[in-house]
């Protein structure tokens, strides 16, 4: 299909060109070129996206993430540049990219003035965050955005109208010593990653968020983080046994309600066609969004399993592209195949 | 359907009655009914079977669990009472229940050995243990049996030939407090229990123990703890990646093989079809079994669900009890309804 | 799920009671029950709307059908007769009931006259037809639509920017007599139905009615009348080697994309979730309808079926009623519920 | 995946070269080509089989078929030639091929001592017959084999513990011309081959076949004929409406488990991974075979698919030849990928 729309698509900041590089050799094969890749914004990629029928990326800023920062100022500082960054390098290209706002999640109003900024003055279409925010002393306290405190954050997320993409970081801390060092190749997309979203996500939900901001749009990858297969077990835990226990004071919808009007998934990293059938039925074609995750996957892998993939011509579009332009209001896409 | 055969049934200590009761109250609508149904094993529970066409039970403890019990003389002490206890209460009843063997996993000797005198002394059929073994000495410490000093123990497993319930445990210690407490509704079955056994199956299979111990049987409820939904996920990370990257040395074989080899998914509290028939199309229905999850679930929401589940009469059968029979061969139950 | 709209909802002439009676014996248990449902419709009719969560019907003749009327006068006059009755006894509940145009079949122009008097004249919502039209001196001829003559009426169709229905029709003549009454368990519901259905719109779509009339919409019941369960194959020989032998002329695009922008699918008589969720990956919610096919169903195997389906929310809301507000364009009608 | 066993492979007879030219001309894009492999066996179809995984196939013969030669003598002589024909042309190749009968069916008792004779003699593993025979003076009439005179036919069958295969033909005659001759391009595989068979499969159902012959197992092809996707209606229908009608005298199970007990299906020209997962939970993995429908269709597109669909290992052995072993008694092949 022509003109997909891909929305967990990473860069990095050149000037961390070695960092980079040796934190692409922890996971990549060929740790060059994916170095060589992340930095890299309007030459291969859009070579890529060419000759993959892939017409516009929303790009994000991954690692070494803000979220890996515990240094609030330093975090902060690193947020603002990487937003001027992104917003210089796709200015020219705004048929082809937009940007989803990097943020520091120390201190929510700063994230929302950031949020606030690079929405109005740069046309930013979203955000994406990293799981939760490293912090304290040594960076060993996570920050959830599931706390009261962070309302006066989400406020300015709806009010601006802008999709939030939720998205897994690598765990540390106690937590990574206790469970993930001993069975490390666990870490990341095979197990870490969809647990420590999910987890966050649902604490999102049972802590009242959505009830307290009932128009916030939540995008998370990798179809769903393990959530869609268990939306029988979740509803019949909460409706049944822990909201007449007292889980109603915090969270008056079903969760199925949650999935259909607060959160949507991306096929970033999860190119499974029974998978993606059946996240059809517990999620709905509604609401699910085509994407690479690259270049931790590549275009070929994503983009050929997505254009030959057995799906009804009606859905593929709009997973393929018209759910991403209505969620993110791409207005400035011009979709020469449509 | 008559006869079915259910697996992750669980039974307390009559002595315990009064912490039953108090633990049923965090849980249960209706605790004192909890604390009767869980302490009763041949009269209420043999109504219930009766009347919704369950033929036969294997017996497990829970809680107060052995593995929450972080002294270890203690908890060996406790596992020999409870394996004691069951083996005289059902002597009578053979054809309607067997038992899974009750373990302290502190020490893997000590478990073998136990595990050897309870199958060759009373028939037991299996072993459920409750995810990680408390330990240290305040019970922070977490022992995992995907370490190499627990092959001793997968020794005798394979030997006897019995498979291994792998059941959830509660969070505690740091993960609680830090990832769980503040987002409490979501301990137990709507996430932490999945999250906890996935990571711990997960790690069996990624350092090793399956392919030292190829004969090794793991049974895991739940429809399998979000891991039937990610086999495309952890396949492709662990082949394309993971294996050239290391993790080749300690596993062998590819994550659907194990799934095809050495696990089975049990549908203890998660009655939903269309997740069903997903795991069939992941799994494969030859490795998939019925079960209740009692007194947690009740045998109406099992039972009913199934017998009138939209599914072929073929892997009906297989999943409802003949599967079970010969997994665990239980030659003792005579189906009448065969 | 409240205010659910209902499209293939048959309603019998009054004055043909005794014929209806003996009708209804050939294949309703309970032919008296039969009989006075059919022939009601603002009575029992309401109250099983009322009780079932259904807002809105689009009523529709089935039988002794037009279609079965060999006399092309008779047939013409019989369908104006029908449209009458049916505009006049609905015209007091705009709000729960519509009307779909009953047509003689023998002449194209003339049903387009008749079409265009209803839709303009009553406000009829599109038009429902039984399979091929009986004609020749004994009934054994058998007219299809998918013939050049056909255009004219097609024109009309679209023009009036209506749905067209094709419902099934028993077999009758020669091919009665050789396929179906030796086997006549097969006739109706269980075989028959689908078999005429099925071959008539894939004429359609195989004689170009579709390439020359793009705008057309045709809807069938039964979940498709087997055809989503082809598609694939359907796909590939027309593909792969009809059009390269001449299909080509006068079919131009693909099955999947008939199945896209011109034929849409409703629930009526085939309640089964997991062919539901088959049909979902196939042919896409946004294409399928809820329906009941009431009396010969009745509301609650419908009613309670679909609302307690395992589905997402999104999808439910969907077929069960926003896709036919959108379709037949069902203004009057004021969803309570929404 | 080595060692695939196929099960609806064609061969011709090398003196009607002319006419399967001739014939191949009217489907095949490369008549020359089809002609080639269809004459051939030991040639070029091993080198396909040893390409794509195929360890063993069961030949039948197709066209010009016996079932639509009309005249009675020559349809018996013919079904011997082919008999000995083949017998003679595998028999060093007992590793690699197995046939299954042709049969003149005219005659019940003739054809269940030819079909006696090739099995003693030869060792034949089944039957393949091509739904139902021409007959009478002008080859217009058709004989369906599930009228009470073929009951000799199917004790024989039951008796040699054969299975039978119940192939596709053409439409002849009235029907051809009334149904199918103004809609030619779907004659064949898109859809009268699946309507023939559906028809003359439940013909035996509703009329008692299976009841009579409780050991027959029917083959049929193309993932079902369509049957699988209505077996919910079927069943229906069957049980609430035509059984309380009559049909219980002659038909006394549900259609469900004719499916368990009776029913085969093989994925021969139907090569969609949704379609055989939804096969999966409809009729069982158990019961489905791999086949390709060679040279109708090629053994790049059964091999390369079935190979890679997204499938868990253990349905895919069982399909891809385990079945076929168990249900033909494939003794003779020795899976060297075993």
């Amino acid at each position: 299909m022509l003109g997909k729309i891909a929305l967990e698509e990473a860069f990095a900041l050149p000037r961390f060109a070695e960092r980079t590089k040796w934190w692409a050799g922890l996971f990549a094969l060929d740790a060059a070129k994916h170095a060589a890749e992340i930095n890299d914004i309007t030459e291969q990629r859009i070579k890529y996206m060419d000759q993959y029928g892939v017409g516009y990326q929303l790009l994000s800023y991954t690692a070494p993430g803000v979220q890996d920062v515990w240094n609030k100022d330093e975090a902060e500082a690193l947020a603002t540049e990487v937003n001027d960054y992104i917003a210089s390098t796709i200015k020219s290209h705004p048929d082809r990219f937009g940007a989803l706002a990097t943020l520091s999640m120390h201190d929510p109003k700063q994230a929302a003035g950031e949020l606030r900024r690079v929405v109005k003055d740069y046309g930013f279409k979203g955000i994406l965050v990293n799981d939760t925010q490293r912090a304290g002393a040594d960076g060993d306290d996570m920050i959830f955005y599931d706390q009261p405190e962070w309302d006066v954050f989400w406020e300015t997320v709806t009010e601006l109208d802008v999709p939030f993409y939720l998205h897994p970081r690598n765990p540390t801390g106690t937590i990574h010593d206790k469970l993930w060092a001993p069975r490390k190749w666990l870490i990341g997309p095979p197990l870490s990653f969809a647990q420590g979203v999910s987890l966050h996500l649902l604490g999102m939900v049972t802590n009242g968020v959505f009830d307290r901001h009932p128009k916030l749009q939540i995008v998370i990858g990798h179809l769903g983080e393990h959530l869609p297969f268990d939306l029988w077990r979740i509803n019949h835990w909460f409706e049944d046994i822990k909201k007449p226990l007292g889980l109603k004071e915090t969270c008056k919808k079903t969760i199925r309600e949650y999935f259909a009007q607060n959160i949507w998934i991306t096929t970033s990293g999860h190119f499974s066609t029974p998978t993606l059938h059946y996240c059809m039925t517990e999620v709905g074609a509604d609401r699910i969004l085509f994407s690479i995750d690259y270049p931790f996957e590549n275009f070929h892998d994503a983009c050929d399993w997505f254009d030959k993939a057995e799906l009804n011509d009606v859905d593929r579009r709009k997973i393929g592209k018209d759910n991403a332009k209505r969620l993110f209001k791409l207005g400035d896409y011009k979709d020469s195949s449509a």
